[in-house]
């Protein structure tokens, strides 16, 4: 109700898992008018609302929520967040376009490179797509019930829409984003290049995502012995050699920085091990195959990064 | 009693696992006086003796086995072969120098790159030290069984010793090994030079021992998956590239046969990955380290084979 009296946006979450909730919910007690779109937790979201237990920000909930179980039944927002899993990107068109208002944005949450793209050609010319990158620890810990344990911070960077050759326009959109999360407490910046945004991120989740599937391991563990940790940088400074040859320069000490950071984690368990511990598939050709297919086109090699690549194949065809 | 009234060389058989056993049974069933040292096996051995499920030879045992709980109440032998993990090499020396005649050959069947060195500086003079690569699938089933599921081929290399100088004698005693394996019916060559045997070996072992404690597989499945079969094969090149490295040339073509005979194989789960369930420590000096060190010594750096040994290191680790 409160939202229909404002001018503030509308803003629909599509995938209210760990990172839907918790922006949802964020945004939501920040005072704007948020529709939660759920699948398996639709019943429970329902009638127990959802539920917060952060690290940063204390123990938070939100009940009611304004949440749906169809597509059809949700009013047309101007602001969707995607915290679904990339997998399955070019199956969610149709829900984005029913839910979308006429010019709305949509922000794929996600990890990865060119998530956006296989999307893009299935959405409506009329929507702007946008990506973020979202430096969080979250995970879900039951329905309707995420657990935070650091940061948040989500860098938005403009993919494709109407805005794609006006600069102006499109940084605009990018910072009316980036100022939503501002006011519910949440570090945004607007990314001027998103291509360059996703290699960045891709320092952080290529290391540590392959290798808790692969080992077994939190980042507590694979921080704490000196094989992993060498393993972690040699990693890392492969993705830095592949944004290089694709054209973007990332500093040696954003690396740098990225290892320290994970150091002073509580131990952290990253979205792909979940995945894997489900039985879901793994979002291999987002966070693997598409950045090695964008080195090789640019004449790079990355060997460890493709024989991480290749054992996660293997291990997700076998738990598939 | 036999063996003290022929010409025939007495042989010692040091670890009475899989590869002591297999070899230690077939030699003594040629009529050889074979001796055998054991530690946990030494009472199951005595009473039942040594029990051999081969696909190629058919069920044999041998009963009753001249078996042995300490190195000092076995007579001195002429040959002794090595069956033992690598990982103890240092701590063998004294057991060794034991039971050796004075100019004994002794002959590390084990795999990995310069295994004989740390021995070597521990052991007598007057000994010859040589290396056996096992091109065989065996494993133990129980005390004193053991099981053969393929091949059997074991080629011999003079490491060091009085004839290290005289290539005629150095290739005499080699030869007399391989003869005494042909006379078991065992195929084996003399090799003229050790080092580029153990990294032709090395082809096998880096890609195969490794994953299938990685990834929980053995051969079968790793063959039937095109991302590990594609993550073997560059292994093996880059296993070929450090053989290079090093001097000594191996035909890509070997690789391609390592790679096809493996495809032929019954399921194999290396000895790694019993080890690995055993909660033994991993032969990843021997496997990993040392050719890494020496390809790097030489200016060439195996990628994927260094992830490999780091994630294998985190593995072990945790493991003991």
């Amino acid at each position: 109700m409160s939202g229909a009296i404002t001018q503030s946006p509308r803003i629909g979450i599509i995938g209210t898992g760990a990172i839907g909730g918790f922006y949802g919910l964020m945004l939501a007690r920040a005072g704007f008018d948020v529709h939660f779109l759920l699948r398996s937790e639709y019943a429970a979201v329902s009638d127990r609302g959802l539920q917060l237990n952060s690290a940063v920000h204390g123990a938070l909930s939100l009940n009611p929520v304004q949440a749906y179980a169809n597509a059809a039944d949700m009013p047309p927002c101007d602001w969707l967040l995607v915290g679904t899993k990339t997998t399955g990107n070019v199956e969610l068109a149709p829900t984005i376009a029913q839910v979308a208002a006429p010019d709305a944005k949509v922000v794929l949450l996600q990890n990865g490179l060119d998530v956006e793209d296989s999307l893009r050609e299935h959405l409506p010319d009329s929507l702007h797509l946008l990506g973020g990158l979202c430096y969080i620890c979250v995970h879900r810990s039951g329905p309707g019930v995420v657990e935070h344990q650091a940061m948040g911070r989500v860098n938005l960077g403009y993919h494709s829409g109407t805005a794609a050759n006006d600069e102006v326009r499109r940084q605009a959109i990018v910072e009316e984003g980036a100022a939503l999360f501002h006011q519910a407490g949440i570090d945004s910046q607007a990314m001027p290049n998103l291509h360059q945004a996703r290699w960045h991120k891709l320092v952080w989740n290529v290391p540590y995502n392959g290798l808790s599937v692969l080992l077994g391991a939190g980042t507590t563990a694979l921080m704490a012995d000196e094989s992993s940790r060498e393993l972690i940088q040699a990693l890392m400074a492969e993705v830095v050699q592949g944004a290089r040859a694709c054209g973007h320069e990332i500093a040696a000490s954003y690396a740098e920085q990225m290892f320290t950071m994970t150091e002073s984690l509580t131990d952290y368990w990253p979205s792909m091990y979940h995945d894997y511990l489900h039985k879901r598939p793994l979002e291999l050709a987002a966070i693997y195959a598409r950045p090695l297919a964008a080195a090789r086109a640019a004449g790079c090699e990355l060997p460890r990064m493709q024989a991480l690549y290749q054992a996660l194949s293997f291990i997700d065809r076998r738990n598939s």
